[in-house]
């Protein structure tokens, strides 16, 4: 008997994933029917994105999982009408487009690029930057993206400071954990990268007071969501000099509104939400995988701890 | 009896290098005298740059080696009145200098980075670049700068393709040799990085011709040396579209010059020559290891093959 898949997501994403979704069941060995309009009480797994029509999952009786698109899970782990399972997407192209993006902005940034793309002025400025070693990074969150980003940047020579709000262990990274953990992150961090996820104790995580810790003048680079930071705060910060560039890719609202100050502000540059895209080929992978998991009784990948909300 | 190291450079190097020089020369175990003035007949070893005062090394009769501060030597490879062995500098920190310059440079045109930092208008462009993994790069010259950004662009997944006049293996990279695999290498480059040493062999080697064999829209990123590029053929090619965009570090003349097209061209970014700078710290280690080994009789690091002329 065939698996019945619901695809609850926009039609947009229907028309890239039917075709990599279907050939990553087939491969998984999985005999399924994947649709748009199977009824409620006969759907196995809801692949799901936080756009979709289905709010109420009350309806879906005998559905074993829901398997999220996208890696940010904060739209529905805390819907009340969701009991079944909750799995998150941990996605190879997703991780290796957000260590592209965190890779290239920290070494931009490091190098000092925007010297030389908004200077050519004919004056010859020899200034050899410090070597990465001499430019110590801390990342929040340590998470798979936060230890891939990690992991890459000490490749390059760089120090690298990791928090998280519980103890972690990543080779190369020195760990950090808890409140007063927080601070000695934030002292130290030249560069410093937003990788938590948006739950009730991150949000504006990044306030007035946490700002201050900074040594003067770092870079702060956010690919992680909007909500962890204070935007008024941090436009105090970098008005001050307190904070000497933003590099933002997440927003409270987006696409962020025109009028909004990130868009003018001399040290902000403001990237579209592109630092991370799930790719549907590689991400069709991983629900397959989920999908032939639960036929087999196995454990679920990337499940989402509902008290966490990550 | 100790050994005496004439330091036949300028005075800002001296100013530099002469305290580390002597740190490193006694951590290597050699009595060394260290100066600026000794006389030609008693100097055992020339610790050298090219804006030297010494160009005549005829009176220099006892000299075993001359040890050239930089990693490029064709100021004095070629000088006739040089008799004694002459290494170059192959310095880590220069390596790791290079491999931050090359990796930012090329995550800055794959990411399309100045798009963000150059065009802040309001407008959300919410277009993806494509992975690493989907924008091959080639390096010309596999000597230790090449096959270290090799390495590391490898490492962040980008497909690389080396080419070297003769034929080498290095692990993660595609290694073509000879003039038809300079055409195929060519041929596959999104981003083409220059990084041979400046010979007759390689005067000029990107030329129109070998412009013409890229991808249209290639980028050229040049950290090597500046007669590698034909400049007119290259502003040419900018100006056609056939090449997307150049980013130079090194130059035929430098400083460059302020009226130098360069300078003004919107597809060009002028970096003045700080890919790689040797670092006081570690290239002083470098030359007191090799004058450790010429004392011990033992073969020198880095040594130059005058008829190659690197």
């Amino acid at each position: 008997m065939s698996v019945n898949v619901l695809f609850a997501a926009d039609d947009r994403l229907w028309h890239n994933y039917h075709e990599p979704l279907r050939t990553a069941l087939a491969e998984a060995g999985v005999d399924a029917h994947l649709a748009t309009d199977i009824p409620a009480a006969q759907v196995d797994y809801i692949v799901y994105s936080p756009g979709s029509e289905v709010q109420d999952f009350t309806p879906f009786t005998r559905c074993k999982a829901v398997l999220n698109l996208w890696a940010g899970v904060e739209n529905v782990a805390h819907n009340p009408t969701l009991t079944q399972p909750l799995a998150r997407m941990v996605d190879e192209g997703l991780t290796q487009g957000m260590v592209e993006w965190v890779a290239g902005h920290c070494l931009r940034h490091h190098l000092g690029l925007d010297t030389h793309i908004l200077h050519q002025d004919g004056t010859w400025r020899h200034d050899p930057p410090p070597l990465a070693a001499d430019r110590p990074v801390t990342i929040l969150g340590l998470g798979a993206l936060g230890r891939a980003c990690g992991a890459a940047l000490a490749e390059f020579g760089f120090p690298v400071t990791g928090w998280a709000r519980s103890a972690h262990e990543v080779p190369g990274i020195t760990c950090l954990h808890g409140p007063e953990g927080l601070k000695t992150a934030l002292a130290r961090a030249h560069i410093l990268v937003l990788l938590l996820p948006h739950t009730p104790e991150t949000e504006s995580l990044l306030n007035a007071a946490r700002l201050a810790l900074l040594p003067r003048g770092a870079v702060v680079l956010n690919p992680g969501r909007g909500a962890l930071i204070d935007d008024d705060a941090l436009l105090a910060a970098l008005d001050a000099g307190q904070v000497g560039h933003a590099t933002l890719d997440t927003f409270r609202t987006e696409p962020l509104p025109p009028e909004h100050p990130f868009w003018t502000h001399p040290q902000v540059t403001v990237t579209p939400h592109i630092a991370s895209e799930t790719r549907p080929a590689s991400a069709a992978r991983v629900i397959a995988e989920n999908v032939r998991r639960g036929e087999a009784g196995e454990a679920l990948l990337h499940l989402v701890d509902r008290d966490r909300g990550y």
